[in-house]
């Protein structure tokens, strides 16, 4: 058979990562594959800032010359935006390639259009890269899937705003300082706004809550905090009760629904993210099976997202996307579990609502609580805080004081 | 097509698991498989202790009724030791049954025989109950191998000592009464050797290194240290210094062959491994590409482990054994990795052999260095012991030192 033939859209950080991989790997990709894997040609914005790596491959600036390529088997996005992207692997699937994306904005709006219409054209739909950088988090959720229903999924998936974070506390730096570092060491964009304001992680929870649950809670309703609220007096007070601030998605199937927050929470040393610092990301899994597994790793970067691009690229043909979510939901995590809180700032406890069930002082200043996600949303005003606090110690000790 | 018909090897925690959840999750399995799937027999030892679960399932104590049953599709192995497993599991292969086997005993030694078996009888063999329960640390292994060369493979293999090891350092107790607390538990066998002398890890990290670096090492050559040596003075000591202990087995591919033990290790806070605590597993992979990826779960338990048996039955036809490793080794991490090492007890600086580099006097009897593991073994006596230490912020303040 005929070598595998690759175009690859966009040219950064990760398109250049899949063309240096799969250079590097063309004797091991044959061994798996059956096949030579040539990438064919490269679609750039900006042609002019750009040269292509070798005579024989295609460097263009328009689409149309790729997708009317005479053969041509797949097609990796790696550009930037809700669109072109989804009009292209439109284009691309109806040509009957397979499509494999790195792209989550895009990805979160709209997965599930295009994993229908790989469906319908039989071609497959690899979307690893979406979430989480290296850590396999699809193929292992897609994996446990197959014996489990899943009940929740947290995750640390933004490398940017948890290196923020960490720097804040172990530097006593504020916010601006710390952003600053990211930028001067790559971590953070010019404009960090994705990262920051949590659209990043956000994207990504959407992704992960289609794929665990078969469906994503409605959009405009669903939280996302991002972390600039965050103070340096916050992190030394709560960092000096045993918490540290990590920026979470939290994606749950509860009777109600589906819980879906994305926001910053304390954790403390028993959660299995206290630990996951800097650009790190961490993803969590509750199966009814199997308990709770989780994986962390590098969340970004330009090898570590090839790593899993090349992984889809491996499991073109081998396997299929059948829905395995939904039906089966056997009463297992179908309960509200209950939420602590630290509510802090100038505030008494006498204010509060009778729902808000008050736990412990943590500090004058600062009450840990037992309340909903909307009764805490309720009483927010510019003079308090409201943190959801995770761990197991804390929840034991909280039901002892119960 | 007809049902898919299985016999179940064993039907202890692991057997009554695998019976349970394949019945609770008929629908499921049809969906993924395409077909019903039915246990038509079991083999247990002692048949009086036992129950057939329903009447059309045959019980017996003798496997020739259960290798020349007319229909026979998969056999699913949940025995201990390494024999009549073997035998059986060949049997079966040689009678174009699909195997699965939760057995690490027998497949740390014939692991590689049964693979060689099944690809010559083109059916699938699926073994990742064997190493650290429900943790797919198997798959996610195989999978990353198809991009990434493995540099190094470490684990928390066994739930009963690191069990063990917290319950020590938390309460201060000794040895003693945290096994006697682990048995009470049902964490810990009647007979604890294979546990707490570390034969149980040393199984599931043998089962690691053929299948990342395609091959184990020398059998009776690698170190195996349990956690019996290990006192509450030496606990509380360690603490004091932010280390606890774990139990870590550790397989790293170098230029001078696989460097291979299994042994009680000293980890700060910046390690993944610090925060396993009590039962649960947890195992790092460090890949070319990657990076490196740790899981932690569930090591051991009912459900945990038949959800990786199940898993291995979804993929039953799906996957092959393309070995895929070795023959690209490209010169990342086949240089030895500098080791720190705590050496305590009765000894000066002064009677070490000068290839033991002192970096740090931790306190007046206990000493940080720098040094192989050979170096380290050679000098070992009663008076002294000596245990590795990992962490990063612990080797950045060893550099300064430096
Ligand atoms: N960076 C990571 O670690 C990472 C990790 C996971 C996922 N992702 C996702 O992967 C994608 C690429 O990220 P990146 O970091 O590689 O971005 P990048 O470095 O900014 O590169 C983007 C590339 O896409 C090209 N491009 C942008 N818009 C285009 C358009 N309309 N038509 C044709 N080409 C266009 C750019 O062309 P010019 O070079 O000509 O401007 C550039 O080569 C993004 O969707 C990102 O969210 C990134
Ligand atoms: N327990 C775990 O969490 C776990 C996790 C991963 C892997 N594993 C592995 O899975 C296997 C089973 O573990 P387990 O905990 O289920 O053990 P178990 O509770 O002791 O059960 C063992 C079963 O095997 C049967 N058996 C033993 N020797 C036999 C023989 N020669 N012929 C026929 N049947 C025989 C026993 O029969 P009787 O009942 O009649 O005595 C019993 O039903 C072991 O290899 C273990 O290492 C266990």
């Amino acid at each position: 058979m005929s070598a595998l033939r690759i175009a690859l859209l966009g040219y950064g950080t990760v398109g250049n990562g899949v063309y240096k991989t799969i250079q590097t790997h063309q004797e091991k990709l044959k061994r798996i594959l059956g096949n030579d894997v040539k990438i064919v040609a490269i679609l750039v914005k900006n042609i002019e800032k750009h040269l292509a790596p070798d005579s024989d491959v295609l460097l263009t600036d328009d689409f149309k010359e790729i997708i009317t390529l005479d053969k041509l088997d797949v097609v990796i996005d790696a550009i930037v935006g809700k669109e072109p992207s989804f009009s292209y692997l439109q284009q691309a699937i109806n040509k009957g390639c397979h499509v494999i994306t790195a792209n989550k904005e895009m990805f979160a709006h709209h997965g599930a259009e295009l994993k229908q219409l790989a469906k319908e054209q039989g071609v497959t739909l690899g979307f690893e890269a979406t979430v989480a950088g290296g850590i396999p988090i699809i193929q292992n959720l897609r994996q446990l899937l197959n014996v489990n229903n899943i009940q929740k999924v947290q995750g640390i998936l933004n490398g940017t705003s948890n290196f923020i974070l960490t720097k804040m506390r172990e530097d006593g730096c504020s916010f601006e300082t710390a952003l600053k570092v990211a930028q001067e060491n790559g971590y953070a964009e010019a404009d960090p706004t994705n990262d920051i304001e949590g659209y990043d992680a956000f994207y990504k929870a959407m992704i992960l809550s289609e794929l665990a649950f078969g469906e994503k809670p409605d959009w405009e309703e669903s939280i996302r905090i991002g972390i600039k609220p965050i103070t340096p007096e916050q992190i030394k007070l709560f960092t000096s009760f045993g918490y540290r601030f990590k920026h979470i998605a939290s994606i749950e199937k509860t009777a109600a629904g589906i819980i879906f927050s994305v926001k910053p929470v304390l954790v403390n040393e028993t959660h299995p993210f206290y630990q996951i610092e800097g650009v790190q990301n961490a993803v969590s899994i509750d199966g009814d099976i199997v308990g709770n597994i989780s994986l962390q790793g590098p969340g970004a970067g330009m090898f570590p997202t090839a790593s899993a691009i090349i992984e889809d690229l491996v499991y073109i043909n081998k396997y299929s996307f059948s829905p395995t979510f939904l039906d089966e939901q056997n009463g297992l995590g179908l309960k509200l579990s209950s939420t602590y809180w630290a509510i802090g700032g100038d505030m008494v406890s006498e204010n509060l609502p009778p729902h808000i069930k008050i736990i412990d002082r943590l500090h004058p200043n600062v009450l840990l609580v037992e309340a909903s996600e909307e009764d805490i949303y309720s009483i927010q005003s510019p003079d308090i805080y409201c943190y959801q606090v995770l761990g197991k110690v804390l929840i034991e000790e909280a039901a002892l004081v119960d």
